[in-house]
């Protein structure tokens, strides 16, 4: 019906919504955007909090999935590496030049172990382990491909996921991995991802404070046991504090810190604010597309570019309007005094960073209302 | 630290989980699958019913994304054509060889829309509309590319998002499209999508029959006046039997009904059943990342490769175990009599199927338990 040639003349493109230099407001909707003054103050944040307290970070790229962030945390944010939940988002970190990756996660399947295998010949790999079986089939693997991946036992501290129910079955798996070719021991993954948004300090503080006993307690009967636990890593955005203050903690896997979203900043300090030390810096950038009533406005923001499973969005900056309704390709934003108008912008912060940005293809990079610079979401989507 | 010799053995892939002809038991986990007996059942049922009912098929391709399926969907499924929801993705389906797409939403954009009548040189092109100065800014970019593009006036029938609030209002806006250069008036758009997912019979009939009745006030309103209505539009899944029996709609705008979700089948019809012509073809394959409780057992399928906007999923034939907690990349499922153990595979069927497809490069065309096609999900992202 068409003829060819007309249709060769159409460009799809990259789905990139920006260029370089542009002003903000040329930025096509909806798009992830990142304040980068913000993004950079709360890399040093972190850094000099750590620093303080002295221990490391191995930053969770699993909030970002970015080579470019990635590196910037190593550069400039005072991480020794960093973390990966995924076997697909570590190849993509390890070809991005990452030389020091963890899967903060288990690796049970054949395949996948076999491609862990592989990637510990081009960079420094660790991995989770709560099973036994799980020691041999990885020894058999790293072994196959003379590589060496180190192992941390992950314990249950509380979140009710993965991770082994006592310290004598993490003895039990550290000693074994301890025996095998392949592999090294290299300590104790101990998150507690179920306390990160508890909102009442108290309470969070808690959860954490019963983890660390659990920990302390593995670490303890490990030592006994002549193994050397070089790591005992864990905690969040929301909890870190807590951990790096503990004496048994020494690597914390913070991810969020570098944007926030909505949600952790329902989350309470010591004196019932709200964590303050991080501001938001990340954003979708909306437009309006429908203003058929007086009442309230449709921008282009939907489930299709954030995730609402931990609230919706926040229109940021603006007190006049709400976002109160989310739909797949929508968002209908109450607008009482009938002050918005078709194409007019509004930054949202999402409800949750890790799985809205998961959602895009790129993040615009935006200071003094410029865009400075473009960084691919390298592992999005990146799942098994 | 590591030489980039070494770096340059590494292949990171296309992040495709499955080979054509292999077993679904060695497709990736988790990936996105299409039982194909299932999806041509469907696909052929609706053609079927609509067929009897006399009323075209617009497919909705914001559901899958897909050129491969938009193209079934026209060569098999009786479609005329499909809709979208964005410009980018009208612009992959033009560019994948589909000639005849809807825009079933407002574009008001001005590089949108200077986007939208390049398009209009390339194929058919409707689109949207519910605001008089978007009109003139269409008619000023179709004319400038010597394109036309057709026009449907949105009304708000119940879903109280876009849409004009009036039949005045819309035949305003009709009038003003038939008057413009670059524009064809082509009918109204009356979609309910309030309605869709009301589990209850004879609410969900109550709710269309109100949208059906401002529909018929509309296009009697726009006859008297003149304007013929070669389309009205709307309708989806759970709605459709009662629009194509109105005598009203002739053109009927489904998506989900290809695949099904958990969600959709919470939605009964007349006698208390659910909704049965349509089964589930589209699941989440996942696999046991974790097993170190008696009680339960971790899967590797999270917020990142499903949306859980609409509740959560259901593990598809097992009644002996079920998906009870959802984090980023993990799933708890429960199972109280031990039955699972590490490696074994689960079918989830997504709680709502349009963010889930929306977040997969690929699908994975599953008979007779083996991979038979990849489909990449070819607008996944295109959201602006």
């Amino acid at each position: 019906m068409r003829t060819s040639s007309k249709q060769s003349e159409l460009v799809v493109g990259l789905n990139i919504p920006a260029e370089i230099g542009m002003d903000l407001s040329e930025v096509a909707t909806p798009a992830l955007i990142i304040e980068l003054d913000a993004f950079e103050r709360n890399v040093a944040t972190l850094r000099e909090r750590l620093a303080v307290a002295g221990v490391r970070l191995r930053a969770h790229s699993k909030t970002h999935k970015s080579v470019d962030i990635a590196h910037y945390q190593i550069d400039h944010g005072g991480a020794c590496g960093i973390c990966c939940q995924k076997v697909a988002e570590a190849e993509v970190m390890v070809a991005g030049g990452i030389a020091d990756v963890m899967v903060s996660n288990q690796v049970v399947d054949p395949n996948k172990i076999a491609r862990l295998a592989q990637l510990a010949k081009h960079a420094r790999v660790l991995v989770c382990v709560d099973d036994l079986q799980n020691v041999d089939d990885l020894s058999a693997a790293a072994t196959a491909q003379h590589a060496n991946i180190e192992c941390l036992v992950e314990i249950d501290c509380g979140a009710g996921r993965c991770g082994v129910q006592s310290s004598e079955a993490a003895l039990e798996i550290a000693q074994k991995i301890e025996s095998c070719t392949g592999l090294s021991f290299a300590g104790i993954q101990a998150y507690q991802g179920a306390a990160q948004h508890v909102r009442d300090y108290a309470e969070r503080r808690g959860k954490i404070g019963a983890a660390t006993g659990i920990a302390a307690d593995t670490l303890a009967l490990l030592t006994e046991n002549d193994l050397d636990c070089a790591i005992v890593a864990g905690a969040g955005t929301g909890s870190y504090p807590f951990e790096a203050a503990s004496g048994v903690y020494n690597e914390m896997q913070c991810g969020s810190y570098i944007f926030m979203d909505a949600d952790y900043q329902r989350v309470l300090d010591a004196q019932g604010e709200y964590i303050s030390e991080f501001v938001n810096s990340l954003f979708i950038w909306t437009s309006i597309m429908s203003k058929a009533r007086q009442d309230d406005a449709i921008c282009d923001a939907g489930l299709k570019v954030m995730s609402i499973d931990s609230g919706l969005p926040v229109v940021y900056g603006r007190d006049d309007v709400e976002y109160v309704g989310c739909s797949d390709e929508h968002g209908v934003i109450a607008d009482p005094g009938d002050r918005l108008r078709l194409n007019d912008r509004l930054k949202l912060v999402p409800g949750h960073c890790d799985p809205t940005c998961n959602l895009h293809d790129w993040y615009v990079g935006i200071r003094n209302d410029k865009v400075e610079c473009l960084w691919p979401v390298s592992a999005r989507g990146m799942a098994f």
